[in-house]
């Protein structure tokens, strides 16, 4: 059996920055090489970044794409690394714009891989499963392709796919087994969900059960706007071994020898239509690095961590590179001395650096004085930059002007905050972040253009029970390494209170956190409804109040939602760019 | 050749209200029976409203969706109307949501047209060709129909289509030709563009063509959050004729007699397939009501009107059907003494009347005689609720507690008012209004949390050479009708400033908006690249300048999009359901 030195390459690229991804890869390429490697594998789109949402739709940037690609290609051969096979994810077309009135039926946009070697492109896939759920709208992005391509190398057949080819059985890789594989490569742009590896491995599993190949599945690992990817690369077995796995949430070179099985005269051939009326195209690449000297590379196994190291380690990356990808200096928060401004405070500190985090405390009449003790209290063992505004004099000033009573007095002291942190914002150039967690926000406890006031929210995604438990996890974690724990004990301790009127807490208005979330979870994410909430054993009183809630809050962000946003056309819906995107049409 | 009398039923639906929705259908089956009609129409999804977005994977949903079908078939029955054909369009399924474990391929939720007769559902449709462009992510919510359905009923052979069947050739439409029927319905919820009535109808007479058959389209009226659904009902002969057209942006029943083809023994049978892999389905109606005696029904021609009077209808429909079907008292917004806020005013009037309306002068040191005077002109010359509200006092007590300077004590300005229109709102009620105009909001000019603070935005979509040209017809119309022209000459003919600092004008920073307006338009509507452009004859520097001034906004904007939303999935992004959507989960 001939041995293939494999380099899983588990980069972090940034949407549109087609030359700094191309530089990306070529670094990439040159570690892979200087391992010994025979074949370098990238993630999906790893040259234009992922995802590039209504990009695609521009020709300016799809032609940029390919042109970067060709660019690659010459610069590896140039820089001596054309004999090793680099096989990268990129933006093509094979016609106009599906959107555009000269599309062409079956052409347009690919979600495309690209085989590099001496200089050009020797063999091309074109995904064939588009995911359409949760986040991924590809139905829309592009035409799903129609062959399976196998490359010859170094004495192996090896197939190309791309992440969802993975999702679906009897796609590609019942197409591989037809040709007779022994390797399917799978390159992804898959983003982090909570215990999303649990389900990975098996999938990875029953694919390579279905190929009779050995996978090697290579993922994208970074922030991009509301995702994070969590790269988690691995190679697995034909009977389900998991050879080797790369950690998650870090850039990795996942280095390792495999012994595959000789390409043969078995397999269907050229041209043949297979599973799934896929058609095969079959490509040799001759001429590869000789197959290195022992010792043998072994990747080695990753364990998985626990729920909250994983989800911390999510969201300091997702924070860092969207500040740094956007390339903000610095970001500011309010600390009211509670728990969600001081873990977002903390997962700030960890993602860019206390210096690079002003922390403000925005004292009113209504603040206890715990409130702004443990403010300070945060910012002391943190080291942030920590500045007080008190806020009533603005306040006043209001009130005087104005006949205000009730909730719009509450709102008031919130939007004063608001205008005092988009100052120093424009002042100083920080980002703002908001600190509402994922039950205040859906049921709407929070104050429009007040609290909600901000770029980016760390914890949006996290239910408020989640943030105690990781909170404990952070703090223990840092007394375990002997660090100062980050986070106040009080703020962990202490009833949560929004302190816009005399001794308010949630408790007034909201359910306890820990009857609220778990309605919470399975209205929203388990997309249970009332009958469903019931039946799972929740009080039908209480089912009614939060489902209530849930759906008055959606009429509350009525209020904020539209009204800033620029059509495609004349009363249509927003052209969908990506925000951190460095793809700039005047170069 | 059997005459049939054709009601065409232009409603207004609001999305999730099915009880609402379906009292509505069976008061306009009411209304086209007590004119002679033997078949009704009514658009796509008027029982749902279009688009229910992600309501489409609430199993409750898609269940009430059906039982409310059943319940109105019944009802039309009970109340005697029992023997009227009525084709309905409703959201269907025959499986699990696409997006859900145990999801079955080949279905799932359907865009269904239903064919009620004798309180039970005789024949039903699955939309085939789902759109995914502009403002359409169809294949993301709907599996599509492979079956073409005929009733027989009158004597006449009809095919039901839904929106998008019309918009390809080879389809339904062909397939319609095949089994020889006489008619073809088409219903809709097809958004205003401007200009797209004269697209339509040359589609309708291609697609009429193509069937060899009478094509009766009928449209949704009314607003939807972003949308605009523009009516323009018609019905086209075989041989292209025009014989009957509805107004648009009105409710409307258009009322019209066909002579049809009687249905004989030629096209395909039932269970054929034929075109576009389409099976046929056909069923049966017995007995309608008889056809009625003279005088013929004849619908008339209505004649499109003038751009600027589409383009003000349609921007009076949006704002006045976001405002009450989301139960808004009563709109609040500034008025600066500008073109944009006193076009806006003048549409607020013009949807929901004067008394329901509250314009606030905020003016500061900067503001100029002119523009006081002439925002208390355009209040008095409309009747709306005046009031004034200085800001220099709040201004001045955040300089005197804050170090500010340059753009942050500009920006400080427009918070204020901001802080203030949110307090009258929570005080009060109104809804929030931004005047932000379409060219504006594309080159970043304006103050997030300032002047960008509110629910809706009336001119969002509306560039500035435009908002022009509408203040100036709409005062013509007003003086041709010998009412009083509703803004102020002054606002019309001063040069546009934002009075943030001396002496300012938009000049100062933004080239002229003649010269603006084509470069965005290519850029963003038209999707020119900087090449395109300078090839149309737009000076290169200038092109260069507005392209950056466009992907800086985009940035800019990074700082108050995302960080309110709640996401379906941890880390994934938002569950995209209707902002204006009566739906209720606890009923």
């Amino acid at each position: 059996m001939p041995t293939l030195r494999l380099a899983l390459c588990q980069v972090n690229p940034s949407v549109g920055d087609l030359s700094g991804n191309a530089e990306l890869v070529h670094a990439w390429a040159r570690r892979a090489a200087d391992a010994g490697a025979q074949l370098v594998l990238f993630p999906e789109m790893a040259l234009t970044g992922y995802p590039v949402e209504d990009l695609v739709f521009r020709r300016s940037f799809v032609a940029a794409s390919k042109a970067a690609l060709d660019r690659l290609a010459a610069d590896l051969d140039a820089d001596g690394l054309g004999e090793l096979p680099v096989v990268v994810g990129y933006l093509d077309a094979d016609g106009p714009p599906q959107v555009s009135p000269d599309a062409e039926p079956g052409r347009g946009a690919r979600n495309a891989a690209a085989l590099l070697h001496r200089g050009g492109i020797v063999a091309t896939y074109f995904k064939h499963h588009l995911p359409n759920y949760g986040v991924f709208d590809e139905d829309r992005y592009f035409v799903p392709g129609d062959m399976l391509t196998v490359v010859r190398l170094g004495g192996v057949d090896v197939a190309l796919t791309i992440c969802e080819d993975l999702w679906q059985a009897g796609g590609p890789f019942a197409a591989a087994r037809q040709a007779g594989v022994g390797l399917v490569v799978n390159i992804n742009g898959s983003p982090y969900e909570l215990n999303k590896d649990d389900l990975r491995l098996p999938v990875v599993r029953r694919r390579a059960a279905e190929a009779g190949a050995t996978i090697a599945y290579v993922n994208m690992v970074g922030g991009q706007d509301e995702l994070v990817f969590e790269g988690d690369s691995m190679i697995v077995a034909p009977d389900g071994a998991l050879l080797t796995r790369a950690p998650q949430f870090v850039e990795h070179l996942l280095v390792h020898d495999l012994e595959l099985p000789a390409a043969g005269d078995g397999g269907d051939a050229d041209g043949v239509q297979v599973a799934d009326g896929l058609r095969l195209v079959r490509r040799t690449v001759e001429g590869i690095p000789s197959a290195p000297s022992s010792p043998a590379a072994v990747g080695g196994i990753i364990e998985p961590v626990a729920d909250e190291a994983e989800v911390w380690q999510a969201l300091v990356l997702g924070l860092r590179d969207y500040v740094n990808k956007n390339r903000f200096p610095s970001v500011v928060l309010g600390l009211s001395g509670g728990i969600d401004s001081a873990v977002a405070a903390a997962i700030s500190v960890d993602a860019i650096g206390a210096d690079r985090v002003i922390g403000v405390s925005m004292p009113s009449q209504h603040s206890s004085e715990h409130s702004r003790s443990d403010a300070a209290e945060l910012a002391k063992r943190t080291g942030l930059d920590y500045r007080v505004e008190p806020i009533q004099p603005m306040v006043d000033t209001f009130l005087a002007n104005m006949s205000l009573s009730g909730v719009a007095v509450e709102n008031l002291q919130a939007r004063v905050r608001g205008v005092i942190l988009m100052a120093l914002s424009n002042q100083e150039g920080p980002l703002v972040l908001t600190t509402g967690n994922k039950s205040e926000l859906a049921v709407g406890y929070s104050t429009l253009y007040g609290d909600s006031v901000g770029g980016f929210n760390p914890i949006k995604d996290v239910w408020k029970t989640l943030v105690w438990r990781l909170a404990k996890w952070r703090n223990a974690e840092a007394a375990r390494s002997g660090e100062t724990p980050p986070i106040p004990e009080n703020s962990i301790g202490k009833p949560p209170s929004a302190e816009l009127s005399p001794g308010q807490l949630d408790s007034d208005t909201l359910p306890d956190y820990d009857v609220l979330d778990p309605i919470l979870i399975g209205y929203i994410d388990g997309d249970l409804g009332r009958e469903g909430l019931v039946a799972s054993g929740h009080d039908p009183a209480v089912v009614d109040k939060v489902l209530r809630m849930v759906d008055t809050a959606e009429y509350k962000r009525r209020q904020s939602a539209p009204g800033t946003k620029i059509s495609m056309k004349a009363f249509g819906r927003d052209r969908r760019l990506p925000i951190t995107n460095r793809w700039r049409e005047d170069g």
